[in-house]
Order: C-alpha cells, then structure tokens, then sequence
C-alpha cells in the first residue's frame, strides 16, 4: 500500500459556474491521477467559497420571487457536496479510466460535529449570501435573528466559524478508503451539525475546509495533509518586492512568522494553521503548493513543507 | 447476518420544503429503525420529483433576474441527492442512536449510466421544470434545443426516462452494505449519465426512481425490495366502489392486469413493473405497501407482495 494523502482543494479552483467547474475538475481530477499513479492513497476534501454563495444566491432570489421556499444556510453547504462532488468524482473516474486505473471513487454527503458552545458563535465573521441595504438587513435580522455586518458594498449577512470536532460519516469514510477507494469528503468544510439532546441539527456556520481536512487526516491516519492554493510556495513579505518564498518552515518558524503577521488572515493564515495542527498532532508532514505544481512538489521540487 | 433489503421511497413522501423534509424524514428514519431492529440489512433509495422540481424552478427563476448563472438539469438531480440525503442520513443516524443501534449511515452521490441509444431519448414523456407560453417555450427551444410539450396549464420542457443500465459508484456501495453500513444511493433514480469515448458524461434525463431501485437490488444481491409508496396496497379497480385490494400476485396475474390498464401509468404501473423485473431475475419477492405499514408488511399483515 502507498502512503496516505489528504488533499485540501481550494473552492476558488473549481469556477463559479456550471460550465466552467465542469472544465475545471478535469485539471484537477489530472493531477490527482497523477498523484495515485504514483502510488498515493488519496482522500479528497475541497472548500465550497464560490458555490455555497451561487446556490444561497439563486434560493434567496428565487424566494424573493416568490418562486420557491427558503433554503437554510445549512442546506445550502449540504447542496454544494452534491453539485461539486458529481462534476469532480465524474473527472475523476474518467481520467482514471483512460489511465487504466481501477480504482473507484465516491462522494459521501459529509457532516461535522461542532460546539454549540464554540465562542465562534459569539463572534460570527465569515459573510455569506447576498448584499442587503441597512434597512433590508434591518428587516430581515428582525424576522429572523439573523447577524449582519457592513461591508464596503453593503450589509452581509455574518455567520459563525467553529473548529471541526468530529466526522459523523467517519467510519464510512474509513472503510471505503480502507478498500482502495479514492472519497471525496468533507466539501466545503463539511455540513456543520450541532448535538442537541443527543441528536445531530444542522446549524448556519462554515467551517473552515483547511482546519475540516486536518481533522480529515488525523481521523484516516494519512502521512501527509496537501493543501492545494493558488501559489506555489508560502512566501514571507508576500507581494512586496522583498518577497521570500520558503521551501521549508518548521513549527517555530511558522510560529514566529504568524506573530509578525507574514500569513493574510483569510488566505495564507489558516491554511499555516491547518497544516501546524496536523504537525503538532502526528509529527507528519504537510505540503502547501498549487494544483499545477502537486506532484513536483511531492518529489521534492518546488512546494512548502511544513514540520515539526 | 440478516436479510438484506432494498427500499424505494417516494420523493412526494419528502414533502416540498426544507422544512417539511426535516419533519417528514423522521417518520421515514422511525420506520426504517424499525425494520433494522429486526434484523433486515436495508439499503435506501429515493425519488426526488418535487424536490428536483423546486432546484430547477429556483435556479431557472435566479439566472432570469441575472443574479446566478443557468443549472443544468443533470446538475440539478445531483443537488437533490445530497439535499435530501443529508436529512435522510441525519434522521436515521439520531433514531438509530436513540435506539442503541451502532449502524453507520452514509449518501454516496450515486450517477447511472444509461444508453444515448435508448429509444426514450426519441420520445421523451418527462416533464420538468417551469411552465411556459408559447413563444417563450419556442424561444428557449431555438437557443438550446430542449423539447417542449404542451399541458393544461402551459408549455413545459420534456425529457427523457431511459433504462438504468449500470450504477456508476456500485462497488463503493456494495463495500459499505458489506461493511454494516445503510446506504442511501441513487437518490432520485440517480445520475444520468452516458458513456461517451469512454468518458462519463451528464445528459438531461430523468431514470424511473423504482427502476433504479430493482437495478439496485438486483447488484447488492437483495433478498427483497420493496416500494413505499402512498397506498397500503396494490389495487384493482382503484378508486372506484368495485376496487379489490390485492395481498399477492404472480408474474402472470400482474401481466394480466397490467393488459388490462389496472395501473395507473405515472404512479402504479412503474412500481408494478420494477417488481417484475426483479422478481423475473431473481425469483425473489417484492412488496408493495406504505411507510406507515412497512413493518407490518414484513411481518405479513398488509401490503401486496409480488413473486413468482
């Protein structure tokens, strides 16, 4: 058996529409062939940015229309499994086929257990769905408790980021990878549940798909967390012209870098922080690069390790 | 181990919101438990008719007021698989918890391959989508070739419901119902896929939801299958004062009947034809009957059976 890989795919990489996803998934489904051609056991989970605000979009306007209900936020990430799952899993087996490799692939709607009580929900700042003016949001946070936060284009509404406590489709996912089948888990951080009364509820949150696909590689044993963005390396004074791109970094360095604020709080900074956690928690290995560049940097060409 | 079923539900059954669903699923995971305290290993499938109804109607509402771009029916389907999978899989999971019952659940986005040469894609019979006028449904036919048919209430597109040859993720189904895992799969007949140069590729079709359920049972070996729908039993006469309800019939009784057009085509008769197929490929049972009645059903109280 090869090594075990979880692969954290950037939503930004899979398009915002139909048509260009579509197109999208076959360089990615290129490179993850490339990578199980090598010998890798692959997990796959991807992030949802783009999607989950085109599906919350489209039932809010079609709502508004007066066209068809409302669709809870929760809903809405649950949609995007499904909508990016079909497209990537289709890619995937298509490739894999034409390179003869029969290895099966599978997409299991996936939720996460998270903390009613994560202090995440008592400073909601991830902002989701559509624009509103002050008094629309006004209105819509009175009929439904709603918080909204104001943006340089207008008032968004703001919902919770907790920490990933627990995979509730764990086993299934376990046994499947157990038996050589390549799961796509997990999308777009996973569909946040909490646990009232011993039952699990859907709650309107994102969770982070770096911090999701750390939990994803500790809880399926993998060597090594790769999380795939759109550079090639971890750079420190990034976009300056005294811009550094690391090779390598260990855990006090990235500490150290994170303190002088080198990584951008929504982009580079939680994906070091992914990464970080899954090194503290194994002593494995982590790998930021870009899609393009995954499998060179596996070889040791180009990429940014992070370790202990 | 015990007998291993697989169960079709009616998407009507799901209701028509969100939050109908999350109420109505309870019932449906209740019953389910049910026949898994019995010892029955239960494999779920389910149709999405009004749910794929609703996806479609709100994105084709969204991409008309310019807010998000068009969803291809095929894209559509897969939606509703993870849309209801994840009420369905979350329903199941808190009864059986409830109930002590340490079973995994799991939805695998499931697609079907069916033939780009079944005669169904020269006759389409399948309505979906929005009404419209004339000239609209003329329009929308010019610039992407749908077809439309005329209703009482106006134009609608129309699709094709192929045969289900081939699930596309069945091995990573049978490794799950192999593995003590209930799996909900095929979610609204599934998929439609054709095979093109060798590559997966989505088509606008509709697949028979029952249909896809005996494809399904016939490849995970099923002992029965059974078919919820909204009536308790197969009927004769059906809704007349002469209606005969029935507790058995054979293959031939059910042929002879069907000559006679004691099914009614868009509800009845493909439940009574999916039966057949798996009762004439196996020499297995069927069962007809209601959720509220399931259990009862298997015991041998109610339903109608269908055997050889």
């Amino acid at each position: 058996m090869g090594k075990r890989l979880v692969i954290a795919l950037g939503g930004n990489a899979l398009g915002s529409t139909p048509k260009e996803q579509l197109e999208l998934v076959k360089k990615t489904a290129s490179t993850i062939a490339d990578l199980v051609e090598e010998g890798y056991d692959v997990v796959v989970g991807h992030g949802n940015g783009p999607q989950v605000g085109m599906v919350n979009l489209a039932f809010d306007t079609s709502e508004q229309q007066g066209m068809t209900p409302a669709m809870p936020f929760t809903e809405c990430v649950a949609i995007t499994q499904s909508y990016i799952g079909y497209h990537l899993q289709q890619a995937l087996q298509n490739e894999l086929r034409e390179r003869n490799i029969p290895k099966d692939v599978a997409t299991i709607v996936t939720q996460i257990e998270v903390d009613e009580n994560d202090s995440a929900f008592q400073d909601p700042t991830k902002p989701i769905g559509s624009y509103y003016s002050n008094e629309e949001a006004q209105e819509i946070a009175r009929k439904t408790g709603y918080t909204f936060k104001e943006f340089p284009k207008g008032y968004r509404r703001i919902v919770a980021s907790p920490i990933p406590l627990a995979i509730v489709e764990l086993e299934a996912v376990r046994k499947l990878v157990a038996q050589d089948t390549i799961v796509i888990t997990v999308g777009g951080g996973g569909i946040p549940v909490i646990k009232k009364d011993g039952r699990y509820e859907g709650i309107a949150a994102v969770i982070d798909k770096d911090r999701a696909c750390t939990r994803l590689a500790l809880d399926v044993g993998a060597d090594m967390l790769i999380i795939l963005t759109n550079v090639e390396k971890v750079s420190l004074n990034y976009g300056t012209e005294k811009q550094i791109d690391l090779d390598e970094l260990t855990l006090e360095e990235a500490e150290n870098y994170m303190k002088e604020g080198q990584f951008g709080t929504g982009s580079m900074l939680p994906k070091v922080e992914a990464c970080m956690e899954f090194v503290k928690k194994t002593g494995g290995r982590t790998l930021i690069t870009s899609l393009e560049k995954a499998k060179d940097a596996l070889q040791g060409r180009t990429g940014t390790i992070i370790r202990a």
